[in-house]
């Protein structure tokens, strides 16, 4: 699945408006309570009229869950551990804890409280991109690798369940989901 | 897990005023657009004053999630299919087509949108409740039945992902994920 994304073009002013307006949000949150944050605020702090803001984003939970899905997008490539299932249990321990933290936790609402899926399914492509790529490299090995819709339900799909719904899993626990989604697969060359 | 709440007394004042504020949102969701709803504006629908709703629940967002956990409430056993894999399938189809209506989506974001998480955790004590049911029916005709927390992270959460970051899963995939959360118990006496 691509990840579209109507972005700015880098470096227009478009971009550069955006990227301030982010910018004042971070700082903002990270100094006061959620509550707190207006977008007359963040428009002091960007040095920009709140109109650009309300005609960009619309209102505030548009904002910051543009904010949050940008921060959700992954920044580093899943680390090599030499297999498919040790890759992506590499990074699926680093998902579920980097999820369930204070930031991770607001991210999440953040995303879920705007209108309509873009945000969620933004997020959504992010892990898909990075279970592909870790799948990739497994084929590349001619090692057996789970579908990726298989990863998503049975990897990332109790992990968020459990960080929205009930209690965050133990990272020990990321191992048996893994292991859950690799039950079935076929050794040797997919 | 036991589904402690610290409700009202029934038939108590307090009982009387809570039923009536459910009613009168619920009414006035039915009839007006949710970003149009206000607490005095439920106050006079539910023939209070804004200050018993504002003491009760203190704000909107957490008196939203209060309905919508209530009407999350299970309010039947699940249908008896005369097998543990038929009873929870026949539950399961119910509970994904539920959840991915206007309405099933309105009540999930709504519980997730307010502070704390009790809310969320009574959603997932009432499934694990259902699922409790269907498991002990199991277990009186000497049938093997997955653990409750496998058929969450096997079943439900798949669901609740699909629904929140992606495209609700059709309703045949939910066969798939029963005989996800079946694979690997054992037939017979558990």
């Amino acid at each position: 699945m691509a990840d579209r994304e109507a972005g700015p073009r880098p470096g227009g002013r478009s971009a550069r408006v955006q990227a301030s307006v982010h910018r004042a949000v971070r700082e903002l949150l990270a100094r006061m309570d959620r509550a707190e944050v207006t977008i007359p605020l963040i428009a002091q702090e960007a040095g920009v009229t709140p109109s650009t803001i309300y005609r960009r984003w619309g209102e505030l939970n548009e904002l910051l869950a543009d904010v949050a899905v940008e921060r959700l997008r992954p920044d580093m490539v899943p680390v090599e551990t030499g297999s498919g299932r040790g890759d992506l249990l590499a990074w699926a321990e680093q998902y579920a804890e980097e999820m369930a933290s204070g930031l991770g936790r607001e991210m999440i609402r953040d995303v879920l409280a705007a209108e309509g899926a873009a945000g969620p399914r933004r997020c959504c492509a992010y892990a898909r991109q990075q279970i592909e790529t870790v799948a990739a490299r497994a084929a590349a090995r001619d090692e057996a690798f789970p579908e990726i819709d298989a990863v998503l339900d049975r990897v990332i799909a109790p992990i968020l369940f459990r960080i929205l719904f009930d209690e965050a899993l133990a990272t020990e626990k990321v191992a048996g989901l893994v292991d859950g989604a690799f039950a079935g697969v076929g050794g040797g060359a997919r």
